[in-house]
């Protein structure tokens, strides 16, 4: 008997003819005894149509509302899988994350699972039923209800998991696991069997789309081995985990990661007055907007003014743009510059530190394939550089080229 | 200042531009000091293309599945209105039933309100926010999602409206009152005024989809004046209430009103034993299908069999069948015949207990016009025949014609 959880994503779900497929997947790997929580995200392109229709009304609608008008998506997805599994004539139950127990922080579109209450879904596991549960959501202390922002089906699979105390978290994605870099773009870019919560959290937070940070923190917390696998095909992926149990050919770095998905704001002529980048990023940290690397250059000593550059997710820009235009009036700054067309390249091993000729590597090859670095910044485990986003490809096959060559 | 729910039905919130119309129409009739509750139904045919998908996985989905399906409709539509206020910069909230304290019994796709806990939306009102509320569902103690069925945005207003002690429910809808028959069979059908809650009752027990009666009675069981008017015009419709305030020019009935939505079940064959007609009602009551006009006629006396006829709901006849076929086997009776090719014309009138002329008159109009009649029933203000669905028309106005000429 095992206790799986097993999350399936937008894309597995994306028709009725789709969703019936994953009931039959699910009952194909099932065990007699096996006690099973599913976790589903919304159909396809359903989270699109729905932000269409809201901005068919207001263009920056209140997030309270986004939450309320997106989380509706899961539960089409959680109420349709379920009646799939009972056509098979299997017991099951649907879930929206509020009555799976699922309780959220406040911060809406952005909101963090705080708690999980599992009673309800061990109850319905006990009367045998497949409990279909609606990810990406919960419900605040005072009963709103709150989305986890990107990949958050994934953070609920792995806070059900831990909370559950089952064997292990299944992600079914569109690839077949972890790889040292994205296969779409190096086409020789290796699959892992293993890798660790560590280097799996670098990887993502840098980029590697396969699993949010979220969701492997909480893996890590929970002790969850997280296996991340294809839900086309029934071969073993890529397991997440503390520490390796097989050996596999080491590499000096475990993967090659990039990210489009940011954006380089630049606040010019800030006044040099101590505290004020705390009123810059505390700022921002108010609004839930996540500030990445961050470089402070002196621009002119006389002046006693700096430049203040920084990233963030593209999804953030509307919102931090007025939020930093009015700070650029209240201190008194020259004004400020948002570049959409940047993108970050990284490399991350949990192995480098105390290897100084990686960062020389790295830029080496960046250099050769004549990519300029705009920015760079360093982690124990990882080195980034942000570069032109329409660079991105070369840039990935130069470095993966010089450290995974055999 | 007044303290007013108002109900938007689907046809009302068809588009995002109809939603933001809402907003607008609600705004130039609010006075600053109004306390606004608003419910609104699924987008038009939302319903329609959930339930299809629902069809295309399963035919027969599980109710407590479809209610958790169904239910996303107004959460869509109550987070879009919300936006369309805000952007009009009124402050706004939206709140699920079961946010808004809605609290159901547990039939699904047919639940009841048995309980309203106002307490959010009064502590929402006191912060001056517009409440919108969504139409047609609660949730069970459990925390399960229910559905009230047809018309269950009406009820889900009048018990807010009660609860609130709110000083008038508004239902706007694409007709602009109650008339004496459908205005879309009879040409010079006349608006009334005002009617009593009995009246309704009856009329809508009998077909008139105006207002559903389970929200009539809710109206009437808390004294809120239901105030039924169109959603295209300011003017004033009718006003549902306990007792006339004005004169109105008196006819011997009120309305004639017409349901195709019926279907004629016929068990054939019964053995005529005591008990028999408790066990064939008590299982259709314990599935929650309504039935209306009942005639139990002896076929043959020597062979104690009778034949037991009754009418349902049309959408219930699925359910019906399965249950109906099960008791004929059970019972011993020789089969079932069920007919959904017809329709119910009735005749309401809180003055007609006490004129014996009336049926005859009834029944003259429909012979005149050739309609036959296949099953007669009466109550204290109502007169009901069943006919051939294809002959409503007809019938309907050649009744109209002989109780409202001039």
């Amino acid at each position: 008997m095992a206790f799986i959880v097993k999350k399936f994503g937008g894309s597995s779900v994306a028709t009725t003819a789709k969703i019936v497929g994953v009931a039959e997947r699910v009952l194909k790997e099932k065990e007699p005894d096996d006690k099973i929580v599913l976790v589903v995200s919304a159909m396809g392109d359903t989270t699109d149509e729905l932000i269409s229709m809201a901005k068919a009304i207001d263009n920056r609608p209140s997030q309270r509302e986004m939450d309320m008008l997106l989380s509706t998506g899961e539960q089409i997805t959680i109420s349709l899988l379920t009646m799939a599994f009972q056509k098979l004539g299997v017991d099951a139950v649907s879930l929206t994350g509020g009555q799976a127990g699922i309780a959220t922080s406040g911060v809406h579109a952005k909101a963090r699972i705080v708690d999980v209450n599992p009673e309800r879904i061990l109850a319905e596991l006990d009367k045998d039923k497949i409990v279909v549960v609606a990810g990406f959501q919960g419900v605040t202390e005072l009963g709103d209800i709150t989305t986890l922002g990107r990949g958050g089906s994934d953070t609920t699979a792995v806070a059900l998991a831990g909370a559950l105390g089952a064997d292990i978290c299944e992600i079914f994605t569109d690839v077949d696991g972890v790889y040292s870099a994205d296969p779409r773009v190096v086409k020789d870019a290796r699959r892992m069997k293993e890798i660790t919560y560590n280097e799996m959290l670098e990887m993502a937070r840098l980029g590697a789309v396969v699993m949010q940070p979220r969701s492997v923190e909480m893996g890590k917390h929970y002790g969850v081995p997280i296996h991340v696998r294809s839900t086309f095909t029934l071969e073993q992926g890529t397991i997440i985990r503390e520490e390796y149990t097989m050996k596999e050919r080491e590499f000096t770095i475990r993967g090659v990661t990039h990210d489009v998905n940011v954006a380089k704001v630049a606040i010019l002529g800030v006044p040099d007055q101590p505290g004020i980048a705390y009123t810059i990023f505390s700022a921002l940290a108010e609004k839930a907007i996540d500030v990445d690397m961050i470089v402070q250059s002196i621009r002119n000593a006389d002046k006693k003014i700096i430049d203040m550059v920084f990233t963030i997710s593209k999804p953030d820009v509307d919102q931090a743009k007025v939020l930093v235009e009015k700070l650029v009036k209240d201190m008194g700054a020259l004004g400020v510059v948002i570049d959409e067309n940047v993108a970050k390249v990284s490399v991350v091993g949990a192995g480098m530190y105390g290897s100084p000729g990686i960062a020389a590597t790295m830029f080496g090859a960046l250099g050769e394939a004549g990519v300029n670095i705009e920015v760079i910044s360093t982690s124990e485990i990882s080195i980034s550089c942000l570069i032109k986003e329409d660079q991105v490809k070369e840039a990935v096959n130069a470095i993966h080229q010089k450290f995974f060559k055999e």
